[in-house]
Formats: structure tokens, C-alpha cells, sequence
């Protein structure tokens, strides 16, 4: 064979069965989102670099995104994010929507890393925001559409958990430890770096953020203190809302949450899953406040997450989660074409069939009736219909039940009725 | 007002009233490509430059494309078209994929063009293919589901129509004018830029790719006979199938269409808006027979066509194609908040009412009730329920209808029904 010219690495190609897949995880992205009442939008899937600049971190934006100039001249990223895009749409008719918006999204994204396990270079994203709108309950609302999400695909909480923390408990907490509010992102950065480092090197990272002694085994304190939620009322007033909402099961404070982006101010969450070999969080998100005023628009509050597809997808081969029948062909009803002479019969009971609503493939040239039974059993087809020379005669169709392999004659009129029962019985 | 950072020149911003007619343009194209057994797929957005140099017209790679060097120096372009990806990903399965393979996809491409109306640098096109068959018959199939599709969204014959030739029949005639091989392809070209130019100017063109004044007379004479199609076999058979395939009504032949990609082999055909103001074509397909062997593959006959969506969105806005009601929320129902102390009451009855089916917003927290029935106003709600002080000591929930004023209130075991009865009368 010669040399088949390859993809592009960290990219992926979606056959039928991976499209498959990735639709239905789409349409149950979409059902849920709806549910609530969200509405679906699409940003350009190129930016300026400048649009990132103002607040993404430094090593998206330096390291990780996909930067060039355009014929124009113009710096362009290939988006690395949805949230600035988000904040420039808003911005530009702020004076125009609606407030409280309930946007989502789903679309691809890419950034320049290495490709492993549950990491792409190109790869779909799920956003979900909550724009205009400032209360623990609005917080709720949106870590329950994602807790949705997972129900909705046959996740359970035995497999799946929700974290949630708050930065500004975090910081009061640090405050009270003694850490000068300058040096406090470093030492947030440092806590979110405690599951990828042994005891001592983390302790030792601590010691060079400048932390005492003290202060580390204060905050080892402070994160090992599952009822520090109760010293924050917005978090209070959170998990009552998340209890009204009723999928608590999904959802558990942590207070070792930090979330790397630098622009949440308020409550934030990752979800993770439990106690499996998937080491990587399923997503993350939070309230995030100065957004709309970094790429020019007014201070505006919003909360809201970035689902990617990757980890996703780890979660539902594991699982088992995708139904077998997207495997088949989305039509179950092939019209053979008995010879050369009948090939303009076929296609005129197929187009009838599809005029009565019926997803029907014709085949599109004279073949042994062999081989095109073997083409619908690949494709997972369940009814076969011929006319021969005998049907034609007698104004007739022989149905074919690929499932069963029983197969009878009858008048053109009952074969509508004929078909959908065979494709009810599956 | 601060200067709000602008989005890149030809992409375009799809606020929800946008996304909603893309995505019902999307689900439009969807049924209509599964009612004939096409496979959703979908290829990387990125490919390597050498991908598109194998045959994508030059133009479109030298001028066109977005080429540019990732931070690992590979080169890269976002994909200016979908058809050498296709080839792709069947030349690397080609021994496993069941033939004939009857392929569709939906999604974003990119060339560096002047953006002007009907024209973004940013835009979706559907790719319809069948792959691995050979037939007069298979060509009739992919240009009728074109056709479903104009149906289906509700253009009419005597808005669009699909003209058709065939390039062997135009091959055969340029050769009885007396043309050599080497120079049809010089002369194809020239007669596709007919339409673009004054009859002086096509002429002196003529005479500039070496026609005699003979040759142009005979050439304008085959261009205008519009019984030529009768002279191949191919489209005889063609037409045939068309009748058969029952939506003849959108289909013409037409000597003059010749598709400017180099790679199309046989029938071809483009579709147009009749004698409307939108002049610029809506699509182009064909018959192509070697791109397989160019990227690697065995050489397998394909036909398929590709449609942007933006020309098909100048029909769509010109002919009010999209239903109205595509602007309004996808929850049509609002349950208000009272006041801070019924907060969880309505979440609980929202998250009671999505686990029954419907989709419900719950305004996010509490504000005047005038202020929640206004917001429901603006998004094209229709059901409103409050629950105060008097509902909740009594069990009963207050409900509002939006459309026609009326209001009434009742026990809680009600509410559903009563929801759906004012939704089904809209």
C-alpha cells in the first residue's frame, strides 16, 4: 500500500461510529441545557491574540495556544477557550439582553499540548454560563445542570463527583493563617499542586512561597476540615439551594478546590471521578466577575464551566454509557434492486418510503441479492425489500425481516404497516 | 463607552437568535441526509498543508488557505474544504468500511477570501458522499437529497434550481469541435466564465486560449442546446432516475455548468436562485474518480456535493424561512421567586417540573415580580407560577398565563396539566 498522507497529531477523526457517539453525548448536552431553560450560541472559532491577552492565563496564552498571522497580517488564535468570546458577545450588546442570560455552547477548541490519554489537541467543549446575575442560588443552578449532565448519561455518583470550594472562604481562611493578601495566589497555586507532589516535596514548595512551618500544618488543618462550608454563607445558602435542586448526591465541598484560571473571584468547582484511574478532572468552573470589563464592557458577575469531550469520553467507554444501536446505519430499510431492468422500480418505492417518513436506503446499482443482504447485515439494517419479476407482475413487495430472517409477500399498500412493526418488535 | 476589543474580519458571531436558525438549518439537514441512509462524520479542522496540495485547485491552496507553522513546526491549514480529508479516512479503513459508503457532515471551514455578502472567511458547508459505486443512478441519489433538502426548509423550483452536465458529454463535444485534449481544460474554464463577463469580452477570451471564431460559434451553439443532455447515456439514465426519485421539478440540465475544482470526473452540477438578486451559486457537486489514489488510497469512484451555509442564509432570510418562534427561550415556563424566603420553594417546584418533562427556568433569585413577568416577556415565555405567602400555606401554586393574561390558581397535583394544556394551544 502506498503511504496514506497522516493527520495532523493530537486531532481526531470521527468514522460514523465515533460521530455517532459523539452526537448523542451532544444531544443529551443539549437536552439538559435546555431543561433549564439555556439558550445556544456559537462564537467565531478564531479571535485575536488581544482578546486572550487581557485575562486568560499566561500559559494558555503563551505556551498552549495556536497563534499566527493571517494573509492580512492580523495575529490570530485558533480559541484555546470560550469564556473571553463570551465576554466580548456580551459586551457588545450589553444594552441590548436580557439579563439574567443562560447561555451554552458546544463547540471545538485547541491548545497546543502533549497528546495523551484523555488529552487532544483539538477537542469539543461544553460551556455553560449564567451572565448578570450574583447569588449562591445561581451557583446552584449551574453546578446542577452539569450534575444533570451525568445523570442524564448514566453516571452515577458512585463513579462521578462534583467539588466545590470558594475562593473567597479560602481567603479568608488564609488570612487568618497570617498570609499577606499578596502572597496569596501563590500559596493558592501551591494547594492546588498538592495531589501531583509527594508529602515532602509539597511541603518543601511551601516553605519557598514563604510559609512557616506553622502556616503549612495550619493549612493542612484547614484542608482536611470538611465542615469549613459552614463558616461561609454563601456556601450555606449553596448547598440549601443544591439540596431544593435535588441532585446532592452528585455534589460535596472540598476545600482543597482552587482552579487554575486566574479570573474566578467567588465559588468554584471541578468534577472529578471517584476513586478511579481516570487522573485528570472531568471540568471546571466558578464565578468569575471582572471578565466583561477586561475585553471593554461593564462589570458584570457570571458563573458558569468548560466540560471537554476527551475526559468525557474516557468516562463513557469505561462505562458502557453509549447505547449499541448507534452503531447501525440511521436507516433500517434497504430497497434491493433485483436487476438492471427494476433498478427505477426500487428507487421509486424508496422514495415513497422516505415520503411516509421512513429513513430508507436504496441501493444505487444492480447486484447480486447476495451482496446486498450482506451490505444490510454490516450495516445493521433490519428490513430488506424486492421486487422481482414475479412482485412487479402482481403488484407485490417481499419483505425480508433481517432480524428473524422470515420473509412474506404482500400488496404495496401494507407495506408501511408491515415494515414498522418489524421495526417496533426491536 | 470603553472600546470593546473586536471579533476577526469574515468570522461571524452567533448570539442565540442566530444559533437557533443555524441549528435548525443543521437539524434540517440532518433528517433530510438520515432519510436517505447517510452517516454523520466528521474529519479533523486541521490537516497538514500536503493534504490539499495532492488536488485542491491552486488557487484555493496558495491564496485561499490559512497555512501556517505550529510550535512544533509542522505545517498546518485550517481546512478550506472537506473532500481530501474524506479521502483520508477512507484510504486508511479502505479493506474494513462496507461500500457503498453514504456519508454526510456539518461543520466549519475557512478561506481567506474578500468577505462580502454571501461570502465570510469563516463558515459551515454540508458535505453529502457516496463512495464506491459508480452509477448514473448513485448521482441522481445525492443530487435528490440536495434537492429534499431546498423542500424540506421550503424553497420552491421556482426560487432555486439544481442545473446539471456532465463533463465526459462536454469532453465529447469540445473533441468533435475540434479541440485538443491538452487545451479542453483551458476551454472548460473559459466557458464557465460566460456568465461573468460581456459577450465581447468572453469572446476576445476565447480567441485568447486559442479558439477560432468557428470554433466559438459551434461552442455557443452547444451551449445553447438544451437537448444535448439526450446525446449521453450517463445523464439519459440520469434523468430516468430523477423521475423516479420523484423531485424532478428542482432539477435541469444546463451545458454550461462546468465546476471550477479540477478533480470532478463526470456529472456535475451546481444550484442557483432563479432570477433572484443572489448571484452567486448556492452550491456545486460531482462525480470524482481518482482523489482516493492521491492521498494514498486505492482509486474508488465517489459523487458528493458541498453547501455553505452562507448563501443558504441570504434565501433563508430573503424567503423568512426559519419559524418565528425560534426566537423565544427554549423553557417557556418561569417559575418566579416571591421573595428571599420562598427562594428554595420555587427551585424545588422547577427541578420537580424538569424531572417531569419540561423545560423551566427558575429566575435566579429574588427581585419584584414585575421585574421576573418582564424578563419572561422578553424571552417569549408563556407560563408563569408564583408561589407566596397564601399558595404555599395552602398547598396551591399561582399559575399566570403569559400569552392571553389570564390567571388561576390550584393544587399542586394540577400544575403539569395545566402547563401543557396552555402550551398546546399556542
Amino acid at each position: 500500500m502506498k503511504n496514506i498522507i497522516p493527520p495532523v497529531k493530537g486531532t481526531r477523526d470521527f468514522y460514523p461510529e465515533q460521530m455517532a457517539i459523539r452526537t448523542w453525548l451532544y444531544e443529551a448536552v443539549r437536552a439538559v441545557s435546555e431543561s433549564f431553560g439555556y439558550q445556544e450560541w456559537e462564537a467565531p472559532l478564531l479571535e485575536t491574540l488581544d482578546l486572550y491577552a487581557a485575562k486568560s492565563g499566561e500559559e494558555l496564552v503563551k505556551e498552549q495556544s495556536y497563534v499566527f498571522t493571517d494573509r492580512g497580517g492580523d495575529m490570530i488564535t485558533l480559541r484555546p477557550e470560550l469564556t473571553p468570546s463570551l465576554a466580548r458577545l456580551v459586551a457588545q450588546r450589553q444594552n441590548e439582553l436580557s439579563f439574567p442570560l443562560r447561555w451554552w455552547s458546544w463547540g471545538p477548541f485547541w491548545r497546543y499540548e502533549r497528546p495523551q490519554r484523555g488529552r487532544t489537541r483539538e477537542f469539543l467543549q461544553w460551556n455553560v454560563d449564567m451572565i448578570g446575575v450574583d447569588s449562591p442560588e445561581a451557583d446552584a443552578e449551574v453546578v446542577t445542570v452539569l450534575a444533570s449532565l451525568f445523570q442524564k448519561v448514566g453516571l452515577t455518583p458512585r463513579e462521578v463527583l462534583i467539588l466545590v470550594n470558594n475562593r473567597r472562604l479560602t481567603d479568608a481562611q488564609l488570612e487568618m493563617i497570617g498570609i499577606p493578601k499578596e502572597r496569596r495566589p501563590a500559596v493558592m497555586t501551591w494547594i492546588d499542586r498538592r495531589d501531583k507532589l509527594t508529602v515532602d516535596a509539597w511541603e518543601t514548595y511551601g516553605r519557598e512561597v514563604g510559609l512557616s512551618d506553622e502556616q503549612i500544618a495550619k493549612t493542612k488543618t484547614m484542608l482536611a476540615d470538611q465542615d469549613l462550608w459552614k463558616q461561609s454563607e454563601e456556601l450555606v445558602q449553596f448547598f440549601k439551594a443544591i439540596e431544593a435542586l435535588g441532585l446532592a448526591q452528585y455534589i460535596r465541598f472540598d476545600p482543597s478546590i482552587m482552579r487554575g484560571l486566574a479570573y474566578y473571584t467567588g465559588t468554584v468547582f471541578e468534577a472529578w471521578e471517584v476513586g478511579g484511574d481516570i487522573k485528570r478532572s472531568i471540568l471546571g468552573g466558578g464565578r468569575y466577575d471582572n471578565l466583561l470589563s477586561d475585553v471593554g464592557g461593564s462589570p458584570l458577575s457570571a458563573v458558569g464551566f468548560a466540560m471537554g469531550d476527551v475526559v468525557m469520553g474516557l468516562l463513557m467507554e469505561k462505562y458502557g454509557l453509549a447505547p449499541k444501536e448507534l452503531k447501525a446505519s440511521p436507516a433500517l430499510v434497504l430497497v434491493t434492486v433485483f436487476d438492471k431492468e427494476r433498478i427505477l422500480d426500487s428507487m421509486r418505492l424508496a422514495a415513497d418510503l422516505r415520503r411516509e417518513g421512513l429513513n430508507v436506503i436504496c441501493y444505487p446499482e444492480s447486484a447480486k441479492l447476495q451482496k446486498q443482504f450482506k451490505f444490510a447485515d454490516r450495516m445493521g439494517m433490519q428490513v430488506a425489500l424486492v421486487i422481482g419479476p414475479d412482485e412487479a407482475a402482481a403488484g407485490k413487495i417481499t419483505i425480508k425481516n433481517l432480524v428473524d430472517g422470515s420473509q412474506f409477500t404482500l400488496e404495496r399498500a401494507g407495506v408501511v404497516d408491515a415494515i414498522k412493526k418489524i421495526l417496533a418488535a426491536q
